[in-house]
C-alpha cells in the first residue's frame, strides 16, 4: 500500500480517521486473573463450570424429607402419619439423602409426639433440588467479551471456577520530554524556568478511569538521539507510545523529526483549539502520539484521539453506551443550555470550552471559564465542555448549546454569583458546601453585576459603587436596576480601598497625583467595576486625563489579578483592596473606605442557596478567616 | 427517646427510613492521602496552593522578550530596529527577565543580521504570564467535598500539593456464618452438605463498584455465643456490620436472639422477594444488618437497604445522578419495554426480576430468567431488573415495564431465539460474539417457538416436531403457523432421540412399554416440546394411557435438566436427547433420529444477528465442538 501523505491541519475526525485506516487492531490475548481481582475485566475465553451447582441434592425449603409414594392421599382432613424411621429434617439447602426424593414443607405438616402428620401430597422430586439445577458441571457459564460483575465473580467461585483468562488491555508508554520539565517529586529542582512535569498526572488519571494501564518514563531532554532512542527501546514492548512534546515551536519540529526518521507521520497539526500541535506516526506499525504541552491541549488529544484510539487498538469501537467523547470525557449528562455571554470563536477550528453551568428559574446558562489552554485551574474547576463547531464564529449571548457535563452538580442548590470581585466571596465555597449548597463565581464587576440580576442571569450580585454625583454609594445604581422588582440589600462589610504598590514602593508614589508621572505605569480594571468607576472618578477629582496615565488600558478582572502585575513588575500602581495588597505581600496606601453590599431579588429569598449564603455570612469561623485576610470592617 | 417495637413485614423503604430515622450520619473525618493515589476520593477540606502557577515570569508565546517602551510606533510599514543588547529569544514557558517587560510574537518580527524588526507596538506586560496568573499561592484551588478528577490531580501537583486530606469511608464488615458454608478456597471442605462461601465475592465486588472498603470475617458456625461475641469484638471498629445468615428458619431466629442481646432490633421481614428475611438491628448505635443467605436475596438488600445505608452514614443521600437504586445496581439506562409472558407476581410483595431484553422491529421485550432466589446463574446472566410493585398481582404479557439495565447490550445486533432446546446451540455464543453479534436462548419447546415467530416475537426458532398423522416432521407446523409470511428453514442437523435411564440402567428400562411398569418414575417435558409431542406419539403407539405412566406430570423444560433428575435418582427415565445422557453419564436407548431444523422470518434475513448465526452454522469449530456432545450427525 502507498504511503500517504502526512494529514496537515485535517480536524480531530480527520486525524482519528487516519489513524485508524493506518494503524490495525491488536490481535486479542489473554491473561489469567484470580476471580477476585478479576472485577470490570473482559472475559478472554468462554467459561465453563467445573461443577455442578447446587453439588448435591439440596432442599429447597425447610421441612420434612421423605418419600413422595409415602404420602399418597394425604389432606388437611385426613393427614398421613409417618413414624420417625420414614422421615427426616432437613433445613434449606440440607442434603436430601438418597432414601427419601421429597421434601414436605414444614407448614404442611405438625409433629404430634414423634408421629409426622402430613396434610399435602407431594410428587416425587417436590422441593428437591436436583444437583446443577442452577448450572452444571460442563456449562458454558460466561461467554467470551462477557464483563466480569460482582454476580459472575459469585457464580464462578461457586461453579469452582478459581482463575479466569481476561482480555489484555493495550499497553501505553507516556514519555515527558523537555529540558524545562522536573518532576513535581524534587521540589528543589523547580526554580524559575522550570515546570514541573504534571501532564503525566493527568494522564495516568484519565487512563485509570478509563481502565486501561499506563506507564510514564523519565524526563527526557530536548534531544534528538536520547527521544529517538527512546522509542526505539520502547516500541516492542508497549502498543502505543505518547509523547508530551512541549508547546514551543522548535520542540514541535524536534519530535517531528525523530517520528520521521523511525517511521511515517500520519497527522500534523489539527483544527482544534486546544491541541492544535498534535501529531501521530506509525513506527513499526505501532502508533505514537505527540501530545502537546499545554495541560488543557493534552486533555484535548486525550479524549479525542488517545481513548478512542485505545478503544480501536482493542477492536471494540462500536461497544459500550454513549459515544466514545461521553466515554472519554466521564459525561454523566448531556444537557442543553443558553450562553451566559457572547464568545468569539477562531476561524476553521473547533473549540473546546471549559465551561460553568447554573439553573435560574427554568432557564439553564453555561458560560466558559476564563484561562487559556495552560490554565490547570479551568480545567479543573469546569463543570463540563462545550465544543463549539469549526463553522461557528460568533456565539451570540442566548444561544443554545450542548454542555457535556462531567461533574456532579446540585442545580436546585446552586447560586450563580455575578458582581464585583472580593478575595472574601471567594472563601465562601465550602461553608456553603456544608449547608448542602453551592455558589459559582463570576467577577463581572459591580455594574455588570446589577444588570445581570437586572436581566435574572444571577441569582445574587455584589456593588461598591459610588455616585461621582453625591458621594453616596450603592444606591443611586441600584434604584436604577431594579426596576419594578424588590431586590434585597445586605451590608456586607466595609472594606479599604488604596493604591498597592510594590513592597518599599520603590516609584515613590503618594497619591493619584503620582498617576501621571512619567514611569509609573499603572494596571487598571474593568469598565463598570466599583474600582474602575473609584478611580475614574479619583481622576477626575485630580485633574488627571486618563490619556496621560501609563497602562490606564490594561485591565484586570479582579484586586489579585492587578495586584499579581505590580509583584511582577509588569506595573508599578493599582487601585484595589487591602487584603489583594497583603496577599501577594506589596505595600498600601489606603485612600478611602467602602461599603460592599450583596444585592438579591427577593423572589430568590427561599432559594436554598441564598438561605445558605445568609447563613453563612454571619458564620464566626467565616469571618474570622475574612478578617485574616485584612483591611476589613464588619458592619454590625 | 423511646424505643419503638421493631418494624415487621415493612416494604423496602419503610424498613430503610427506620434506619435512617434511628441512626445517625457519622461525624465526618478525613485521612490524608497522597495526590496521585486519591482519585475518585472527596476532599476533606479545602487545599489551597502552595505555590504560584506559574511560579516565575513566563512568556505565553514563542518570541522575543523586550521592553514594551521600545516598540512604540512600530508598525509592518515602519518597523522598529532593535540591536541585540534589547531583546532575547523565549520559548513558550520560558522565564521572561527583569529587564523585559513584554514578549512580541515571532510573527510579528523579522530578523535582519542581528537587528529584529519589531513590527507591531506593545503594552507592558503583552504576552508575559505573571506570577499566579493560573493560581496564586494561598489561593482556595479545592473544596470540601470536592471529587479528585485527573485534572484536579494535575493542578494539585503542580501547586505543589503533594498530600491532601480525603473523606473517610464507612468501614464495613461482613461475617459469614453457618454450620454448613466453607470457604469457596477449601475444595477439601466442599462435601455434600456445605456450600461454598460466594456471597462475600458477591457483596466485595459490589463495595469495590459503589466505591466502599468491605472486611470480610471468618466464617462462624451457628452458635449464638460465637456470634455474639464477634458482632461484640467488631462493633467499636466498624460503622456498619453486615450478617450473613443463612436462609433456613432456624439460623434466622438464632440471629434475631443475638441481636436482641445486644441492642434493639429496628425491622424484620421485609414485603420483598426475594430479600424477604432481612433484619437489621441498632447495636451500640451502629446499624447491623442481617442479608439472607440465598444470593439474589443477599442482592436484593444489599441494593435496597445497604448501598442507601452507606450513602446515609457518609449524609450524602441526596447527592449525584440519578436515583440511589440506579447508583447501586449500576444501572446503565432505564428503558420501558413490554412483557414477553404474563408473569403472577406474589400479593403484597415487591418482586424483583432478572430479566433479559431484546427487540424485534420496534418493540421491546423483556422476560425473567428462570430461577429462584438461589439461582446465581439468573443473577450473573441478567441484563437488568425490573421491580414489580407490591400492589400488581397479575402482570399480562404485553404490559410495559420499566427494565434498569445494568449490562450493556446492542439491541441491533441482538437476536432473541425463542424454541426447541438443543445444548449445540448454547454452544452458539461466544462464536456470534467474535462475529460482532448476539443471541438470547429461550427453551419454550417447538411449538411455542413457531407462535412466538409468527406473533413476531422472536427472530428465529428451531422444532423437530413429529406430525402422527403422516410420520413426516416440522412440515405441517411450519405450513400452519407461518400464514402469509415467508419463513426460510435450515436442517441444522439429525440428533438421537432416546431413553435416558441411570448408569447400568437398574430398572432394566428397554422400551416405552416399561413406562408403565410399576416403580418406574418418568421425568417429562412441557407441553408443545418436540420430545413431548414425540413421547406422546410413543405412548399412543403403545397404547399406553398418560395416567398409568408415574412422573407424567413432572415437567422439565429442558433435555439437561430431565437428564439430571434422573441422574439425581429423582426419576428413572427421561425421553431425551443422547447428548443430554452423554454430559451426565446417563446409559442412552436411542429410539428415533429426528430433523432438528431452524426457521426464521425471511424480514429478519439480513440482521446482524442471523446473518452471524448463519456463518456461524457451518464454522468447523462449533461442528467439532457439537459432534463432542454426542448423538448429532450433520445433513450436509
Amino acid at each position: 500500500m502507498a504511503t500517504l501523505a502526512p494529514l496537515q491541519h485535517g480536524s480531530l475526525g480527520e486525524a482519528l480517521a487516519r489513524l485508524r485506516e493506518t494503524i490495525a487492531p491488536l490481535s486479542a490475548t489473554g491473561s489469567p486473573c484470580a476471580v477476585e481481582k478479576a472485577l470490570g475485566g473482559l472475559l478472554f475465553q468462554d467459561i465453563t463450570a467445573r461443577r455442578n451447582v447446587p453439588h448435591y441434592r439440596a432442599s429447597a425449603v425447610d421441612g420434612y424429607a421423605l418419600k413422595a409414594l409415602t404420602t399418597a392421599g394425604a389432606s388437611p382432613a385426613r393427614p398421613v402419619n409417618l413414624t420417625p424411621e420414614r422421615y427426616s429434617w432437613v433445613n434449606t439447602g440440607g442434603i436430601v439423602n438418597a432414601c427419601y426424593d421429597a421434601v414436605i414443607m414444614v407448614e404442611d405438616t405438625s409433629l404430634n409426639d414423634e408421629i409426622l402428620l402430613v396434610s399435602k401430597p407431594l410428587t416425587v422430586g417436590a422441593n428437591v433440588r436436583p444437583p446443577g439445577e442452577d448450572v452444571m458441571k460442563g456449562q458454558v457459564i460466561a461467554r467470551r467479551g462477557d464483563p466480569v460483575t460482582p454476580q459472575l465473580q459469585a457464580l464462578l467461585r461457586a461453579a469452582g471456577v478459581e482463575e479466569i483468562p481476561l482480555r489484555t488491555l493495550p499497553r501505553t508508554l507516556y514519555l515527558p520530554t523537555g529540558d524545562e520539565i522536573v518532576s513535581p517529586d524534587r521540589a528543589d529542582l523547580l526554580i524559575e524556568g522550570t515546570v514541573p512535569e504534571t501532564n503525566s498526572t493527568l494522564l495516568r488519571g484519565l487512563f485509570q478511569q478509563w481502565g486501561y494501564p499506563l506507564d510514564v518514563g523519565d524526563i527526557l531532554p530536548d534531544d534528538f538521539m536520547k527521544l529517538r532512542r527512546a522509542i526505539e527501546s520502547a516500541i516492542d514492548h508497549y502498543d502505543l507510545i505518547l509523547v508530551g512534546a512541549g508547546s514551543a515551536k522548535g520542540k514541535r519540529d524536534h519530535t517531528a523529526e525523530v517520528f520521521s526518521s523511525l517511521g511515517e507521520i500520519l497527522f500534523r497539526w489539527v483544527r482544534t483549539r486546544p491541541g492544535r500541535p498534535a501529531m501521530a506516526a506509525k513506527i513499526k506499525g505501532k502508533p505514537v502520539v505527540c501530545m502537546p504541552g499545554f495541560p488543557m491541549s493534552s486533555a484535548v488529544i486525550a479524549f479525542a484521539i488517545v481513548y478512542p484510539l485505545l478503544r480501536h487498538l482493542e477492536d471494540r469501537w462500536d461497544e459500550g453506551e454513549g459515544s466514545l467523547f461521553s466515554q472519554a470525557t466521564g459525561t454523566l449528562v448531556l444537557e442543553e443550555a443558553e450562553l451566559l455571554m457572547s464568545h468569539s470563536s477562531s476561524p476553521g477550528v473547533e473549540e473546546w470550552l471549559r465551561c460553568q453551568v447554573a439553573q435560574i428559574g427554568g432557564r439553564k446558562f453555561v458560560w466558559p471559564i476564563a484561562g487559556g489552554a495552560s490554565s490547570m485551574w479551568a480545567m479543573a474547576e469546569a463543570d463540563g465542555l462545550v465544543i463549539i463547531p469549526e463553522e461557528k464564529l460568533e456565539c451570540p449571548k442566548g444561544m443554545q448549546v450542548l454542555l457535556h457535563r462531567v461533574k456532579k452538580v446540585s442545580l436546585t442548590n446552586r447560586i450563580l454569583f455575578q458582581g464585583s470581585n472580593d478575595p472574601a466571596l471567594e472563601r465562601v465555597g465550602s461553608y456553603l458546601r456544608s449547608r448542602g449548597a453551592d455558589m459559582v463565581l463570576r467577577s463581572v464587576g459591580s455594574v455588570a453585576g446589577l444588570a445581570a440580576l437586572a436581566r435574572q442571569e444571577g441569582h445574587v450580585a455584589a456593588c461598591h459603587l459610588i455616585d461621582p454625583q453625591t458621594g453616596r454609594y450603592n444606591d443611586s445604581y441600584i434604584e436604577r436596576f431594579q426596576g419594578d422588582a424588590t431586590w434585597r440589600r445586605v451590608l456586607l462589610f466595609f472594606r479599604q480601598q488604596g493604591l498597592i504598590v510594590a513592597k518599599g514602593n520603590p516609584k515613590e508614589i503618594r497619591s493619584v497625583d503620582d498617576f501621571a508621572r512619567s514611569g509609573v505605569i499603572l494596571v487598571n480594571r474593568q469598565p463598570g467595576a466599583g474600582t474602575r468607576v473609584l478611580l475614574d472618578h479619583l481622576l477626575n477629582e485630580h485633574g488627571i486625563a486618563p490619556v496621560s496615565v501609563q497602562g490606564y488600558g490594561k485591565q484586570c478582572l479582579t484586586h489579585l489579578d492587578a495586584a499579581s502585575r505590580v509583584a511582577a513588575g509588569l506595573a508599578d500602581v493599582a487601585l484595589g483592596i487591602r487584603s489583594a495588597a497583603e496577599a501577594m505581600d506589596l505595600d498600601f496606601l489606603p485612600i478611602t473606605e467602602e461599603p460592599y453590599e450583596l444585592v438579591y431579588p427577593d423572589i430568590h429569598e427561599n432559594h436554598p442557596g441564598i438561605v445558605a449564603l445568609l447563613s453563612v455570612l454571619s458564620d464566626p469561623q467565616w469571618r474570622a478567616e475574612v478578617e485574616g485576610l485584612g483591611g476589613y470592617r464588619w458592619n454590625d
